[in-house]
């Protein structure tokens, strides 16, 4: 592979359109999104109501769609009344604003849960990654504990370009599913669990040391993450279609 | 229930007999060994070949019978020489003398096994119960990334009175196995692994979250300690059975 | 999305007798706790009054019986309220409904605590195990600083057919019991401490290091696996018996 | 102990087409990679010389073509005396035969390393990626202290579909390239450093709470599962397009 | 170096003059100020706002000027109220009482963050290091994702006689600095994040493993510590120049 | 307690008369060693038989007495060789030399071990303790796996004025010693065991979250530091006496 | 040391009297305080104000002197308002009656603290000590950053029979103070602090490693067991005083 | 502070002059030294000795100096075999190439370290800092549990510029040394210890917490870290001089 010559400021100025230098933005914020593909995407946590009507205006202004994360109850009420069409789950905390909802999903995620409390994140990497484009498939309640759960959808789950599996506990889940497919499965320990569950600690490890080829692993709890992997991995399937 | 008057010194003094006080033994290992029924039993780590046929010699002059565990080749050589009646595993370092093998065997204990790494801990569980007078079942490398290799022996497992699973890594097969067997499961984690299973604290952590209930958990690399519990559990049925 | 055409139920539907497929049921909870011969028992950490209501007036519909765990006391307000016949601890914040109690008790499971603080995980596993059949006896504040008062009851300990031991703090006491007794100790490390107890872990890692045979681990402050295992172990004693 | 009368074939042996069952294999190792894939890989960790020369034997006889991870230089030494054409790597510890090399290799996958330290996992990763059918890209040396080294391949790295990202340390630079690519990255946290990279962990834990979305991570040292995850990706591509 | 003979009386008496035994002073607080420089420092946490208010007046006295950090908004609304000119930074949650704000700033400290959710413990830094003299420049949102936003202020960063970079989730942004300037860097890791971010330590731990010389650590959150570093190293500077 | 009003050079010239600065000393360690009252101890580890030699020789020509710890076989054979009083002891690795053994011992240390590996540890204890003036009684063996073996010795250990107990594992001997006897209880952990006794951290635990009163605990295996500790308390006693 | 023949029943029965035994007593509490000497000691954490009023009465009936400790505020007031004798001391949260206070102090303890922070810890052990009988002084705000306050007290330390010391943070006290004086430190980490000192587990680790002999630990924020422990060593100079 | 207008190529180009592009060289490694001030620097571990002979001339032929750390024994005497006029330091494990040592020495950098073991890690900041143009002191064997002998040397230790503070076991030396002077400590933890220092673990979180402002901390056994910023440092005093 050879590695090319071009000069540094060759380089870089090509970088994703470098919306940061070329459009003269002053909102830093809208800039790392535009950036990193994630321009309708707004972080919740730790954003008064206020403000968060405020930015999803201009996002929505700008690309007519919108995702948000853990978004409080309060703040999702405030955004709702805002925005009319916006789509609040409590469950997963995530706002959407979509005006076709659906159109462009493509190709197959599939979101794997192993108990009726790891829900709420599993929800949120389904939301997410559709909103991403991509086509989802949702199987909940599946732990080790009662496997033929499981398996009964095993050829489904084949039919899957990438997995996500959620856990917590023991967070055995993603081992036995990269054990049925030939796909990517992206593990999400999440902090269901008591004791020596070390808040989620003892799913992420069992996940990290998975006897599956195919398994990774995003940090505990983080349902945006495993969605936004897993359609960014469905998308290539896609391109390659074209 | 009511907790009787019994003064301190004769509760005390039916105590298993008391060994150490009516015989007068000065060798306090034995007496150990004694009360806890565990008469027959050496550990070997840290003795060198010498005391191990010390006191291999006055356990068998005494009971007639002999199990050594974490027996090192060189003392097992020792050990052989001396005994030749004595027989070592290497694989799980294991050295037992027994002039009547497998005739009080009763009641079955399963040895169930996730990877190859895991065999020698699996086969100390065995040798162990089996000593303890249980008839002893083993599966191996039924690892939960391949699920079907288990569950082809659901029923099999289903009619020993008490389970031994032992798992490195991720740790997940007691809970599987937890999930199609009503008995009791004592869960083995092992330090096979690298990376982040830190020494087998992840398989651990995993298996105290087990969400299958009827499982409990020992020590990293106890298979010693595990194989006793399930024949101390086979025994509880036998006892019944009389 | 469309899950396709079983293929696995004829080899998987004989497990345990499959209530997941013979019954047809759809409450995917009701199966989990079927499979596992946990039929009457509800989790009742992070579930509504309403919910707890209705999924116990199910459970009674069809099992006649009911055990919940974790119902804080709200909850256990609402299912009183509904069930007159329920009986609700609220040490252990369990909650009971039983037609005929005492009527099938049989062998002998030993509850066994060390602090007063211990009381309400001790008290949960002997609720359940009563539950699940077993007679129960219960022995309270024998911590070991004080070991003659645990001495005392050695020999009523030793007719127990498996003991549950709860401690927090330096979890020192199933080390003590399991050398007084001949049968399967089973240790729960509580969250009991501050400090250096690290939430129940100090105690975690003395009682998977005990140097007595037939002492295993569960989760800290998981009083229902160890009562539920408790109450396996002794009716394995009362199949042989008959 | 017999093991009886399968039920369950009929169902699970559509699963992957079940060379378990069809195939009446009795070694299980073959097996397991069989069914995950994986059908030419040996982990080389623990098995003598003679084991590996057995295997690959066996290996090569039934799919022409062997891939062998964690092989030390006396078992690469005999295996290359067997078998002429097997090209050992001493950096990685990989050992490949392949009677057409490159042949197949097909869309991009990119492996970029922090440090010179890091390079073992790395070819590790390009190694496997390449044996799975990749074409494969090399970026070593470009840690973010020097971070300008980094930003003049940015260009290139785009054109991936996958990339593994290998940093030991401080663990940056997946959070780096994440930010550069569109692409999915996954990160593998090595064992260089001293002192408070305790093993890797730190790496490790940066690599979790990396603030870039497209980024998932696996075990420490884990070069094999990288690159058996990113061919996997890179793989979906590949299917759209024909 | 020679290490003179001065006896210990002689040596100590000279030590920074001594304010605890010469001027017979009763408030111990106020002498460790004295002593370390931090005359006019307060730490705000777990003081009443009667306490802060008689401290504050205390200080100004004999100081004329204050700086009051981990002030809660209750106390700080009772020193404004007192101290009319009083400055509080609610995001920082620091007060500064200075008549002639600006007038000594000398040289260049640059404080670094990596998020937006860092900006309190950089704003605390930030006036610190003024109040200490420091003239202080500040950049924000420059995390290692968006590399671009970070470079393109390299130039300006390369004037600063020391750096201060805050960062939480993966803490990188700390070597890219060191990276591109020759000044000190003082990484402070922040606890903001989530999960495996186990509040802060996974940043911490990456600081102390940076790849990049010149880089040192403080606590997590310590943007006292790290602005008050700096402005000494800064003063560094300064000294020599007069 | 009035605190008096002695200015620092004062109060600094007398403590423990200050051999560093009287004597004009240049060898550190020695003067160290004056300062804790450690006159004749040597810290052997790290040191060549030479050194030892060296060190050795300058104590015994000032103090006439020597306790050397961690002293590796090789070189207290040097040791012996060139001082053919000195008595090595290769459990403990310690090494004394002692004109007058034994006649200056008062009072009475306990030292009580847990199982035979803690053995070396408990003789440094002892030998310590001597070393310091104690007399020391020695109680070996007596886990809290076989509690009668502790009780049986109860009253000669409350006959001590203070006790060292040693234990590895679960490390709850120090607590069950504790209830038995009023005086002070050095608790020192030892690394014996495997798996999640992490090298000591289990019994560390467990000793500093003991429910008995009077006890404390010095580092893993730090015989040497609970044998000082206790020949110091045992010395307060005999201070009064006289 | 002649270890006796004397049979268990013998030996325990003059085991301190066996209140437990002989008195018949059914408050289970009451007779573990006897027995361990601590009969007027109260752990006020967890219980209720009427618990405690109750139990208070019960202990001033038969002992005519009580210490409370953890006694939050409402529980203070209560006991307050039923016993006037009573005096809480809310730093420390600490509850005594005392007839005759002061009257029977004896020897010398001398309690030192590093920070205002650490006063409620420290308070605390010199209650407890006080009240079990020993004269007690205080030195406070003596932290390390200002060596020269705890130097110009060093004599006044040296005339303790044993000391406590308390800190926070990083816990370096106790070695500075070990140093100093020849007697027994009894270190007491406390949780003050943030980010890494992980609830006290730095003030720990350092004092388990400190450098000066003679310094023994106990759980952190344990000012009772401290002032419990240096109060009995204290006693032990008493004793052979007589 | 005004942030520039610049475009990214711009500030690129002039980042430290670029040697990576301008020079066109092709030894990585090399460039990483030049970009970072640390061009005559090699890092020995895991280097061959022919590797390093290799690498020594090729810096010694561009820059005429050299400075290589972590270099073993044997490479060390292939080193000064090619190049006569090499200086190893085995203590240190350093080997220096300086025509002209001690010619450029500025300003003052102090070397304190606690004990004889903490040696190594303290000569290796010295040298490096010498190499960097600092004039160093050292001063050795002056822990907290002596605190007297560093107190002598106070007024000395406060004409440094910066100090680098070597403290392994408690790590408590950078508190009391921070305490005594006015400019900036860096706290090197070391991996000095046992038990509980968990491999410098105590040490490292000791310093974290260090109750004395002006100390940061680098990784543990980071010499070479601390003494290129203390130079760092110092360099700055020198700058403003000229």
């Amino acid at each position: 592979m050879r590695e090319g010559r071009l000069g540094v400021d060759e380089g870089l100025s090509r970088l994703k359109g470098w919306p940061f230098l070329d459009l003269g933005h002053t909102r830093v914020d809208t800039q790392r999104e535009l950036r990193c593909g994630q321009a309708e995407v707004v972080f919740g946590e730790g954003k008064t109501p206020d403000q968060l009507v405020e930015i999803a205006r201009a996002i929505l202004e700008k690309h007519g769609r919108l995702l948000a994360t853990r978004v409080r109850p309060e703040a999702a009420a405030a955004l709702v009344r805002e925005i009319p069409s916006a789509v609040y789950r409590p469950l997963s905390r995530t706002l959407t604003v979509d005006p076709e909802p659906g159109i462009r999903e493509q190709g197959l995620v599939y979101v794997v849960s192993a108990g009726t409390s790891d829900g709420g994140v599993a929800e949120e990497a389904a939301v997410v990654a559709r909103h991403m484009g991509a086509r989802v498939g949702e199987l909940a309640d599946v732990g080790v504990a009662g496997i033929h759960r499981l398996l009964v959808h095993a050829n489904v789950l084949r039919t899957a370009r990438a997995l996500v599996v959620v856990a917590g506990m023991e967070g055995a889940l993603p081992s036995v599913v990269g054990g049925l497919v030939d796909r990517p499965v992206i593990a999400v320990p999440t902090s269901v669990g008591y004791g020596a569950s070390f808040g989620g600690l003892a799913a992420l490890l069992a996940m990290l040391n998975s006897c599956s080829a195919g398994v990774s692993v995003v940090n505990i709890d983080n349902g945006f993450g495993a969605g936004y992997l897993a359609a960014m991995i469905n998308r290539n399937g896609e391109e390659g279609r074209g």
